[in-house]
């Protein structure tokens, strides 16, 4: 059994500081890089590739919504086509700098509000999968199980990572809970990488009803923007291998 | 004798509209496209390299100052380490968004202030330089002849295009004349093509003083943002034709 | 019988020039001029106050979403909390440049798709009013009748100037009728002016379906992105007075 | 004797923090707060002048250049009229938010290298002072002792506070001593309240060769950027109190 560890990165901007990138990458395996819409700027940008070659993470870009004030998490009515161009712009600008220090893009994962509204709205799930297509049909699109995305990226023929949650509860559907429900985000830290480990192991995750639904994951997502994310990102590490869980970057396999 | 003619394209931003690019694609042999810091957007970017593409006119990145609403024509006092960085972010873009459209990078010209500010100041020079070196060494770099750009780019083993000025007076040292100066800039098309076609076939121009400056010459720059702008383009092309001069980008040959 | 006609001003940004403010200012009697969020810059924005000054047309503030390359038009998912915010700081922005020319604001009038949701909106409608009337209870704010922002004004004691719309057709509820069906926009300059003449005289429309809607209106908003709105401005004006209504600023009276 | 203890508020922007706002506004008299261009937003400048309310806390306007990127640290070559037009619109929207708040604006302070640059740069200064004049001539301007500023306030007509550095270095003539040389900033915070003192007290500095500095203060800037500045500043506070020094805001004088 394998598992890559991934970490939203390169979010700060100018003076503005913002995560914890320096201790995620010691345990994580890929990271999805801010292009300077919602975060990051090129400076920024270009450092967290180096930081990201220096541990052997791969990179991966994660393009976000236009709106630095919001942090791409707040909804934009943007067309499809727009959509696709600002994705596509961004993937490029992380590939680009990522090919200056030597590193190869091995993945794309959608930002915040984008990567939410994508998971059922079939425009946006197709626009972003036509950027990455158009960009490089090797280049893996991570993706949450039975979402849209899914289905526009087989559609089109690319490599999709499903992606998995290791802090946040699941409905019977296999839908997260909505931040909006208590329980929604775990905080428990042992918790959350027991969960995570029996996720791998089972392949499902029991739902907050207590049922049980099989989810397929090649990748599991952590959030770096809460104190002691580091921490967790190395106890889950090691609960993954010392349950003989290979953690190592999708696109290695 | 061969000359490519450049010119800036892709400087709209959403719904303002700037340039004549649709007018200048079909004389130019050389595009140097806005990449959304002092000018143009990610869908801009996409429709102006495909504009390019249909006309055979070849790709190339403009990079500017982060300043849109300066429009990069404000000198700022960025480090040389920002300038590589935000330089390449850009390449990155540019190049990433044609890659997608099947189109390589031609080359790369500073714009604006950026540019004008790398004439004489070498580590800005050897910024941009160690930008288009990182990303790519094969891509060409625009520059204005005896400039830090040159001996920068030259040092790193970059591959140089020389560039003149259709519209612009020459000091005897070969500097333009500056734009605060009377006469700086020639604003009669019939005279600009002449002088342009005169400065190919003698390798040189006549100074504001009436002496002889030697001047090579691989590209020569038109402006776009003057009314009848893509009527000059147009008999600048046949004015070089008709004298027995190649017009084709400096990249094809 | 007395209307105030509206126009949006001072949308222009940096080197990028929008709309026709010289030509249309002549005619209108109410700017509704940018803030820098959706469009316009500080000195664009001086400008524009210092040429309705000059035209004797009354100021007010035009305050859209934060979305430069959307131009406003783009519907964002903010808080009631965030619109507040960012209504009342470009309350305060144009107020305050108007005060430094010597001008007062007479109203505020949320621009693009912050206008339209804000229509159906109560949440919105209440921060736009909110907004106001945390700044100066005196202000006026223009509003759609029978709209949610009319309500909201009331219930902070506002006071509303209603608007209708001289090119746009009506649904037998008074609604507009959305753009994206046929008919939505009339472009006839004389059927334009026709219609808003009688709108006036009548303190109504038809509708599509041919019924009539009553509606009261204070003040007529006019696009200026259009060829000839600037005629199509001066018509309108010299329609209104041949008929024997007065044009005059709403703040005016 | 009196004094006012000044620090630069309402710097964060969006999900990015910066600054100790809520720590240094229990000892400081006036905030200067970011108007949005080199940091702050619509949300982050009103909650910082309600903060400052609270507090009794003076409230003035903190315009930079518009560089978010660069936090406005990065000279940029602009006009006076851009310099005035910008400044003006940023002291509109602080004055403009805080009339809101039921607060009057009590001074302009210019930050970052605006603020360095307007030292010796005559048109800048002017153009700053021409801000502030044309906004309301009852505003205080902050400056540096012996500055373009100071001159070019006092030419129209303007209140100035002057204005000394804790943590800073001078130079026998009265300059700061840049920060390039070693020993420009003063690390120690008892060294710090010590000399912040005995500068009241003796209406003076020792410069760095040992000489006496005569320097009359209204105002004495602490920086919120370091840890530890909130307990800093209550140290400063209590050793201008124990030695007979009123802490008061200066325009309550």
């Amino acid at each position: 059994m394998r598992i890559d560890i991934n970490a939203d990165m390169g979010e700060s901007f100018g003076a503005y500081k913002i995560g914890n990138d320096a201790g995620l990458m010691k345990s994580i395996t890929s990271a999805n890089i801010a292009a300077g819409f919602h975060g990051g700027d090129p400076s920024v940008l270009r450092e967290t590739i180096r930081l990201a070659r220096a541990h052997g993470v791969a990179v991966g870009a994660h393009p976000g919504f236009p709106d630095l004030v919001g942090f791409g998490r707040r909804a934009m009515n943007v067309t499809a086509k727009e959509c696709e161009d600002f994705v596509l712009y961004q993937i490029a600008a992380v590939a680009g700098v990522a090919r200056a220090e030597g590193v190869a893009l091995q993945h794309v994962k959608a930002h915040g509000e984008l990567f939410n509204m994508a998971f059922t709205n079939a425009d946006l799930a197709a626009a972003i999968a036509r950027a990455v297509a158009a960009f490089d049909k090797s280049v893996l699109l991570f993706a949450f199980p039975n979402s849209e995305v899914v289905k526009a990226g087989r559609a089109l023929g690319l490599r999709i990572a499903l992606e998995i949650f290791a802090d946040r509860a699941y409905e019977p559907d296999g839908q997260l809970v909505s931040r909006r429900k208590p329980g929604a985000v775990i905080h428990d830290p042992e918790l959350v990488v027991a969960r995570a480990v029996k996720m791998i192991a089972e392949r499902g995750v029991v739902a907050v009803d207590g049922t049980f639904v099989p989810l397929e994951a090649d990748t599991i997502c952590l959030h770096g923007d809460t104190p002691g994310s580091d921490q967790l990102a190395a106890k889950l590490r090691s609960g993954f291998e010392a349950t003989g869980v290979t953690v190592q970057a999708v696109g290695a396999r």
